[in-house]
């Protein structure tokens, strides 16, 4: 990959995000693991959910009051083997870690856990909490529903979110098998990443009021927002090419971040309220952690996980193409060629960076200054 | 519909199958499960997993040694959450009733259940398992791995199975929410329906070597066979459409349904040895329980995940499009349209019948005779 933009240093970015949480009311523990979060997703290659959402996602929405950033989290329900949270509509990411540490020591003893929070907030990318499970040996499937965005096949009304479904699972390799993504083609965050690199969204991935496409990403972003285009799920538009089994993945996830707490889903998730206010955004995500101890055990699990991805790897491929990846191979291989030179940060991130320091006064000098 | 097939009685078809499995050696209780299983599927509408396989899939097998009609369940493992069976190559279809009874009381205790099995075969339909888990008011997660026939991304070798990963959800309304379908674009089942009906498959669906597409059903399933050609996961060739996506999907069942029991996978599938002679399927299958009961009730959730069905259906439609369907509406459907008549059948499988009847003296009189 030939990167241009300049590199900020892992370390001083995360201590950067930490300070900042910080001045905007995060307490430091919670602030390290929100930091955390975001970084991950810079570690992993994925620009959607990384360190260029860190101010318009969580700082703009602590200050304008749909994010507060002391989280309390009340215990509706616990068992065994599940539990219910209430993340009074704090950070979502501090709940998912305390939920995915609950959920582990629960797996460990019993063998299968899983819990729902409800009136939560964005929880970054949902793989770094299936891979809390996958580094405890364990395998992770987490999902959550999000604002509206997304067409029902045969609809044009963006209804549902991007939904990710996402596995986690250890192997006996350097890295798991870790598939991360939306249901739907692309989420809101791929389409902010186009526009704010000044790129065209690929045409096919977005449906029109009257059954058209459109590839203005800025409009696609505005269009959203006033209800008038929509995403479509894996398999595009109608049923002839599958499009009614990504509408379903994306329908699982809408019922399982909702339903199991009786939480909010759909259009009252847009942040908006009857008369156009700002308001909460209610969130609901969903954890399930299987223990393969409980099962064959880690060993067996592990090298069979492993064989099938060295096999699909080593199959025949298609005239042209030089390489079959597996979820998550992708973002081992972006990890490794960033790992020594930190995360790259295009102009828009750096002057929002400047931007916050200056606001603060902080003690920063960004190596792109 | 207009169905110009003639129909036979559910009653007639049912008992007639279980008379022939019990000529074929299965013995009757288990002969029960399967033609149940294989009815629900026609009863449904998924015509590509009924009665059109009692012969083939079934018997056939039977017949040539690859499928064991007496079926041997060797719990290997089990703790108060989780089982492992080794089902011996016996019928999957009564290995998979009777793990999933076993599942239910276990979530039933422990809100969360999961088992696999191994040395499995054919289990039809996934949705009857989570259906068996929707009727005890829980959620129920299946999948199974298959002979190889789907290729990876970038790949044209067809490695994987067309692996459904089902869900099936309890609702407030008359029918649940339930997701039954392959992770390719289509399965096995589907082709097999094509050529049977003497259609065509629709272009896009197949990669073949060189990375073109094909429409010849029959030669579809010949160079599958040969492994000349392969079907492609939900999202299609290559990933600016989604189909790392689908790809993704197809994986995580190959995992799941082989890793969780240390059981075999991918081209140790395709039910033939190294000298080329038939042998034993070896299918792998897993099934997953969550009850509601253990979150914040079955009432809030069945009246949740009902209202966002709702909501779906009522939303806003693409021009010319009539209705939205939910997962599960258009089974529901189906049942209402046949149930008072039974069960419609095309000329090959009136043809089978026949000769099953006649094979054994059976007192049938079908009604196309």
């Amino acid at each position: 990959m030939n990167e241009t933009r300049p590199f900020v240093p892992w370390n001083m970015m995360n201590d950067f995000m930490i300070d900042v949480f910080m001045k905007y009311g995060v307490p430091k523990e919670d602030a390290e693991i929100c930091a955390d979060v975001l970084l991950e997703s810079d570690r992993r290659g994925i620009e959607s959910h990384g360190c260029n959402r860190f101010k318009p996602i969580y700082l703009d929405r602590i200050k304008n009051g749909t994010l507060l950033p002391v989280t309390k989290m009340d215990i509706v329900k616990e068992t065994e083997t599940t539990v219910v949270m209430d993340a009074n509509n704090g950070m979502g990411m501090v709940a998912s870690y305390h939920m995915m540490q609950k959920l582990i020591e629960k797996a460990k003893k019993y063998g299968m856990a899983g819990g729902t929070i409800f009136n939560s907030t964005h929880y970054g990318i949902a793989g770094y909490w299936t891979t809390m499970a996958q580094k405890a040996g364990m395998i992770g499937i987490s999902g959550t529903n999000a604002r509206p965005s997304v067409a029902p096949t045969f609809g044009v009304e963006p209804m549902m979110g991007t939904n990710p479904l996402t596995f986690t699972m250890p192997t006996d390799e350097e890295f798991p098998f870790n598939f991360d993504c939306a249901t739907s083609i692309v989420q809101n965050g791929k389409i902010e990443y186009y526009e704010r690199s000044g790129k065209e969204t690929p045409a096919g991935l977005v449906v029109t009021k009257d059954g058209g496409t459109m590839t203005d990403s800025g409009q696609i972003l505005k269009d959203m927002r006033a209800g008038d285009c929509a995403l479509l799920s894996i398999g595009g538009l109608g049923e002839a090419t599958g499009g009614y089994k990504g509408y379903g993945f994306t329908t699982i996830v809408e019922i399982l971040s909702a339903a199991l707490a009786g939480g909010p889903f759909m259009k009252d998730l847009s942040g908006v309220d009857a008369n156009g206010n700002k308001q909460m955004y209610h969130l609901g995500h969903f954890f399930f952690v299987i223990n393969p101890e409980f099962f064959m055990g880690l060993d067996t699990f592990e090298q069979t996980a492993g064989n099938i991805l060295r096999g699909l790897r080593n199959s025949r491929k298609a005239p042209g193409e030089e390489r079959i990846y597996t979820a998550g191979e992708k973002e081992w291989i972006a990890w490794n060629e960033r790992k020594d030179k930190g995360v790259p940060v295009g102009e828009s991130i750096q002057k929002e960076l400047i931007a916050l320091r200056d606001e603060f006064g902080l003690d920063y000098r960004f190596p792109f200054e």
